[in-house]
This record gives C-alpha cells, sequence and structure tokens, in this order.
C-alpha cells in the first residue's frame, strides 16, 4: 500500500509529462499553464489509491486518474470565467492573463482531452467507466448551475444547498473512487460502497470547509475568515442560522445581506454574533458529523481486507481534521 | 436507399423526442433553444446516409447522428460568445438573450450530452467510433483557436487558411461521414476514403462559400453579399488577392483593411474591382474545384455499387451547386 505523498508525486511527474501540442500556442499554453498551477491533486490520487485497495493494477488507472484531474481543472478554469475570479493559487486566472475566449476555448479542448485519458485503460472497463464519468460531468455542470441561480435566489432551502454541494462537488470525489474500482474490477456492490463512502465524505468535506471558513484558525486554513460572511455566500451556516434565527435575528440577517456600505470586521462581527446565539457552528457539525459517519459506514461495508483499507480510511480522517 | 429530406425528418423528430431533464432550468431551456433553432442538419443526415449506403443498421447510428448534431451546436453557441454574435438563424444568440455564464455553462452540458449520445451503439464500435470522434473534437477546437488567431494576425499564408477550414469545418463533416461507415462495420480502407471524401468536399464548400459571399446571387444566398469584405475577414480570396496583386493593389487592398470610417458600398466595390482584376474568382473557383475532384477521387475508390453510392454522390453535388 502507497501513502498520499507517492501518489502525489507519481500524479505530479505524469502530468508535467503530458505531452500537449506546441501549437496553437494560445490553446495550449493556457491549458499547461493551468495544469502546473498546482494543488493537492486529491481526486486522482483517489482513483489509484481505490485501485491499489481493491488490488487493481496501477498502471491501467494513471491516465483515468489524469483525465479526472484534467476535468476538475477545466470545470475550475470555466468557473473563474462566472465567478469573475482573478486568481487562482494566488496567479492570475486564465481569463485574466489571457481572454475570455482563450479560457472558454482551452476549456473545452481540456474536457475533450480528460475524455481521451479516461478511455487510456483496459478496453474491458474503458466503456462502463467513461458512461459513469459523463453521467458525473453533467451532475458537475448541473451543481454548477444551481450554485450560480443560488446566488441570486431570494430564498435557498437547506435541501437545495445539500443537493448543490452532493452534485457540484461530492459527486467527483466519489467518481473518483469509483473509476479507481472499476479499473480494479471490484464487485458491483464495492463499487458503490466506494462511490457512497465519497459521495458522504465530499458532503461533509464540503461543510467543514463552510465552518472554517467562519471559524477556522487563520494561520492553518491560510486565508483571513470570515471571507463568505463579507460575500453574502449561502453557505450551511447561513442558511441554517436563517432557518432556525428568531424573527429579531432573521431580520438583523437580512439587513447584514442587503446594506451596501458596511465595515468588513464590523459585519463579520455582528453575523458571527448571530451564529454564536443560534449556535450553527454545533449544529453544523453534528450535520458534517452525520455525513462523515454516513461515509465511513458505507467504507466498512468495503469487502476488502482492513489493513488494504487503512490508508484511503486515514486518508479520509485527514482530511476531515486537517485545519481544524 | 433514402434521400436527404427522408433523414431529415428522421433526425428532426429525435431532436424533438430527446428527453431533457426539466431541471435546472437555466441549463437545459439554452440547450432545447439551441438545439430547436433549426438548421439543414447535414452533419446527422451524413451519418446516416453514410451507415446506409454501406448497409450498416440506421437503428445504431441514430444516438450517434444526434451526438454529432449536438456537437456541432455546442461549437456553435461557444463560438457564437467569441465572436459576440447578436443572431443564430435570425434568432437571437444564447448568450444574448440569457448572458455568458449560462452559453458557457449549457454549451459545456452539451459537450457531455454529445459524448453520451456517442456512446448509444452497437457495443463492438462504441469504443473506436468515440476515440475518433474526440480526436475530431480536438482539431474543431484547434481551427477554432486558429480562426481567432488569424483574425487579428497581421499575414495568414494560404496553407494556414486552408489548414484552419479543415479544421474548423472539413474535418465534423469527414468524421460524420466515417462515424456511419464504422457503425456499418464498413472496412478500413473504405472508412479512410469516405472520411476524405468528406474532408476534400468540406473545403470545397467552404470555399464556395467565400466566393458566394462575394459572387452569389443575394436572392439565393439569403443575405447581402459583401459581408466579408466590409468585416475584413480573411477569406481565401482576399488572402489569393493580396498574394498575386501588384505591389499597387496590395496597397489599395492593405487601405481599405486598415480604414476606419467608410462607405461599405464604395469598399465592396473597390475590394470586388481588385479582386477582378487579379482574377481572384477564377483562381478560388480553380482550388475549389481541385478539391471538390480529389474528394470524388476519394469517393469512387469506395468499394460499394454505384447505385448505392449515387445518393450521398448526388447530395455532395447539389450542396456544391446549392446557390450559385
Amino acid at each position: 500500500m502507497h501513502d498520499f505523498p507517492f501518489f502525489q508525486k507519481l500524479i505530479e511527474e505524469e502530468i508535467r509529462n503530458l505531452s500537449l501540442p506546441e501549437q496553437p500556442s494560445e490553446l495550449y499554453d493556457p491549458i499547461r499553464y493551468m495544469l502546473t498551477l498546482g494543488g493537492k491533486r486529491i481526486r486522482p490520487v483517489l482513483v489509484l489509491m481505490s485501485c491499489e485497495m481493491f488490488d487493481g493494477n496501477i498502471s491501467n488507472a494513471i491516465h483515468p486518474a489524469i483525465g479526472i484531474e484534467v476535468f476538475h481543472n477545466f470545470t475550475l478554469l470555466h468557473d473563474d470565467i462566472m465567478d469573475k475570479a482573478p486568481l487562482r493559487r494566488s496567479k492570475p486566472t486564465v481569463h485574466t492573463r489571457w481572454n475570455t475566449d482563450v479560457a472558454i476555448l482551452s476549456g473545452d479542448t481540456m474536457f475533450v482531452q480528460a475524455c481521451q485519458l479516461m478511455l487510456k485503460t483496459d478496453q474491458t472497463c474503458a466503456l462502463p467507466m467513461m458512461r459513469h464519468f459523463l453521467e458525473t460531468a453533467v451532475k458537475v455542470c448541473e451543481g454548477q448551475q444551481w450554485d450560480m441561480s443560488y446566488q441570486t435566489a431570494p430564498k435557498v432551502s437547506i435541501p437545495e444547498y445539500l443537493n448543490m454541494i452532493e452534485l457540484k462537488t461530492a459527486v467527483l470525489l466519489a467518481s473518483s473512487l469509483k473509476c479507481g474500482a472499476m479499473i480494479a474490477k471490484a464487485t458491483e456492490e464495492d463499487q458503490q460502497h466506494i462511490y457512497d463512502f465519497g459521495k458522504n465524505l465530499g458532503i461533509a468535506f464540503q461543510l467543514h470547509d463552510d465552518i472554517l471558513d467562519v471559524y477556522g484558525d487563520e494561520q492553518k486554513v491560510g486565508k483571513q475568515t470570515g471571507g463568505d460572511i463579507i460575500a453574502n455566500k449561502k453557505t450551511y451556516l447561513l442558511l441554517k442560522a436563517q432557518e432556525v434565527g428568531t424573527k429579531d435575528q432573521q431580520e438583523e440577517l437580512a439587513h447584514w445581506l442587503t446594506v451596501e456600505k458596511f465595515d468588513q470586521n464590523e459585519k463579520v462581527k455582528a453575523v458571527k454574533n448571530i451564529f454564536e446565539k443560534v449556535r450553527v457552528k454545533e449544529l453544523s457539525k453534528e450535520v458534517m458529523e452525520q455525513y462523515f459517519n454516513k461515509a465511513i459506514e458505507a467504507f466498512d461495508k468495503i469487502s476488502v481486507a482492513s489493513e488494504k483499507k487503512s490508508i484511503v480510511k486515514s486518508l479520509a480522517e485527514t482530511l476531515m481534521i486537517r485545519e481544524k
């Protein structure tokens, strides 16, 4: 069994060795740029780890693993245009450094290349895995659309929010694990279990992110807390506070969500104050833990010896306590 | 053997019956809108005609045929954003009627759906056909990038231009025919011949378009001629005139390409005057006919009885003389 850094290194090497054409450079330079911006490479590592856990041949999984990473970066590239994000990993985004047209088209090309990489595997599983990958891709697009729609929606319910983060974030993590299992020819049941593990872990992971943005240790998280509050982002915490708050608290929240000129510190302090009164941190952690437990429950059903499962399980645990 | 209108009707029916999800409506409404804007449905008809010509089962080809049409419409949707086009088939473009974000994301989703449709066929050919389709998709993206780059490039050579229209337009026509042949299990040689037929026909077709924009019958073409001249579009005609013109003529062309305020009729008349002096219409027609002949040469090599080939051949001829 290999650990996270081992697989991470393998992925970085493969990405460095990806042979992209030189021309047209305005198409391929942004792709090279995007793929070497870094990142934790969690999704491709999950493909490889899952494949190894099910006794599969890693060499059949390496290209699909890169395919999922290329797909993930394609979604980031197009999302950055939609979010008008100037920076990604402290570097200019593609649409800022080049322009929107270049960002659209190199994103499109990345998606084609992701599909090509998904097919570079054992022929018996290429087709079912491709089908599964495309189903996932549709869900990710739907998740992004819900996310955009909710930004301007007057009201978003908690089930709607949970469905959105499942589609936008969790299914690709789940799918990464399932692809590894498919390549290793795991049973249908085990494929489903590891998918459910990834999906629930992904939702827990996103809820954790929401919590960290308000309550994280700024040094460990690597950014100032309160960013979501300042930006009026509809996180689980905000939606929950809107749901359980008293009428007065709801009105105060509505005020902070609509006021255009404000002192950032004052706004964060005021909203956090309401959060505390309605115990939103505890309520959020409770739900996060429910999803985490569901994930572990699914994982425990997988019919693989526990010593082979330990690395994936401990990775899941590490991810959840990372910057708490 | 069935004719063009028969297949066209079949395609229209299939597109009407495509069951797209209702929600999120901002994702799927633009897709429905785009797919029902109309068009001649040439590409999917080519898939079906080619399949039938090689004695294949049409029912295995119908979904991939729609897949190619969905892919084609995805490229139009994203191209319209890049070209800032307000209208498509006299209706508002998606990014105009909705917005750019919606256009990017519903385009992405269309591409995923195109891939899903390509896989809905006989299992023995789904994988090789998918590979071929993805190779084509990369070429189409490259063609679009060259087209964008050439719009601002100081100088574009004729080989560069021909390569661009091959990638942007011709390979998808070629690929449509090849997919039909693959589904019908035609020999590798015949697959190559019909691909070469489509590719050369596609280039001839685009050159024909360039000629029609200047010399077409306005009533038959359905739009005013001279549009490419007014927009400084680097067509075969312009590039050829720049190549073969005298120094004076080159300078006059350069003037019309850079002057910002001008009378449209005067510009068209002046440029057409140079075109006539250097016989650019005749030179363009010559090259167009060379490509058309190459197409027919490849087609004649296909080892299928000529009575089965006649419909595809006559379609090719009809397309070339359509609005002349």
